[in-house]
């Protein structure tokens, strides 16, 4: 199934009237987790409700799974999964590298997916026909770059203290093999695989929301997005998108071998 | 001494002008240090030199100290410092948190500042009569948040793998009282707080290039910025910034108590 490139347009457009006005200003903030901290904020429900209204009127019959309001048409082959604001974190703190991500699973494969940044005016999207970018600087396909070997890639991760035990210690192995390490940019750092600008992502325990978005744009780039075991990522767990396969071979050797 | 917002709305576009066409593009990265990695681009090095043109000529008595071309005119009470692009490893990866930092110094002091990011369209600016913000959303006088208590705050640090040895322990002492850490967003980080948006930055072995620029922003807008010792930064150092007196003695007694 192919996305018009038009229809992810709109969905950004009507996500960022909500996120955007929201962003830097002293909205209402709530905890979702009292232990720890997992804010969520009207925009972050807002923006999944506009979403929401847009797909039931395109595509009537397709489910619909969203971090803040829960699933609807769970026996439709078609799964819209939406994260309102990946990275509200960063989205309170006033950094703009959280986007809104929309991704669509057809009998569980992610197919077409979206990431829209509003402040930096950009968007990263797939459509199941292509990778492509728009925003400042102008429109382009999305390639990933063709770095093959560790030593040369630039790695992002979220935090390294979200790797526990063993894995850490791979993690940790994995970061002093690679040229440049980088932490805390949540999906900005996955659309910067597909752009070419970042070469490996590792983030353990994602969430289906987080990923499903993404992964088409990725692939669709030309990269590889699997869970460290190899498998899928559709379900969510422990994420890693990689610029080329010899990459993604290189790496989840380090984490999995 | 006033500097004019128009000079350094003129000093971020000739920068900008040289940084931006070569953002996520291949330009040619070198290594300036052969053990590790601390990249100079062509963007770096350009910008730099347009930025000295400017102060040449409208300030022809001050000296002028850069990152990337060395220091003249260092009789002058009035010193200019320059860091053309802040987050060079930022600049590589593709991730809009890197900026155009000057600074003004006058018998030592930092007295008026600049922070560009021109992919977002970003000014954080100290005049010495104020700070403000220019860019999306708007112009507007910047003010820190009033957060006093530790328990409250967002930090941010480079990464705490910087903080070696005891100032490790000290490090993670801080971020475990602190609501929300987060790491990795260079200047975009100072500018933050200047912003109201961020409470607590801390970074070790910053040179006088990386902070100059920053710590009237900061000051301007409300916030404390000093060593870890409690001196200036003018120099350089581990440097603290703050929204609040209260909240930067909570940080520092942790940090140097």
């Amino acid at each position: 199934m192919i996305v018009p490139a038009e229809f992810l347009r709109r969905i950004a457009a009507a996500a960022a009237q909500e996120t955007l006005p929201r962003f830097r200003s002293q909205g209402t903030v709530s905890n979702k987790l009292a232990a720890g901290f997992d804010p969520v904020t009207e925009a972050d429900q807002e923006a999944e409700r506009v979403i929401r209204e847009l797909i039931r009127a395109e595509y009537p019959g397709h489910g619909i799974i969203g971090e803040e309001h829960g699933s609807e048409g769970a026996a439709s082959r078609h799964q819209w999964v939406i994260d309102p604001i990946d990275g509200t974190r960063a989205f309170i703190s006033g950094i703009p590298v959280w986007g809104t991500l929309v991704g669509l699973t057809v009998d569980g494969d992610a197919v077409a997916g979206l990431m829209s940044q509003p402040f930096t005016g950009e968007l990263y999207y797939a459509t199941g026909a292509g990778a492509r970018y728009e925003g400042p600087g102008g429109e382009r396909a999305l390639t990933t770059r063709k770095t093959q070997s560790l030593s040369e890639a630039i790695l992002f991760t979220t935090t390294p203290a979200l790797f526990k035990g063993d894995m850490r210690a791979r993690y940790d192995r994995l970061e002093a093999q690679v040229r440049l390490a980088r932490y805390g940019t949540d999906c900005y750092a996955f659309a910067m695989v597909a752009a070419g600008q970042v070469d490996v992502v590792v983030d353990p325990g994602l969430q289906s929301y987080d990923i499903v978005g993404l992964a088409p744009i990725i692939e669709q780039a030309g990269g590889v997005v699997t869970r460290f075991d190899g498998g899928p990522v559709e379900q969510g767990g422990d994420v890693i998108a990689a610029a080329t396969p010899e990459l993604h071979a290189a790496a989840r050797e380090i984490l999995f071998g």
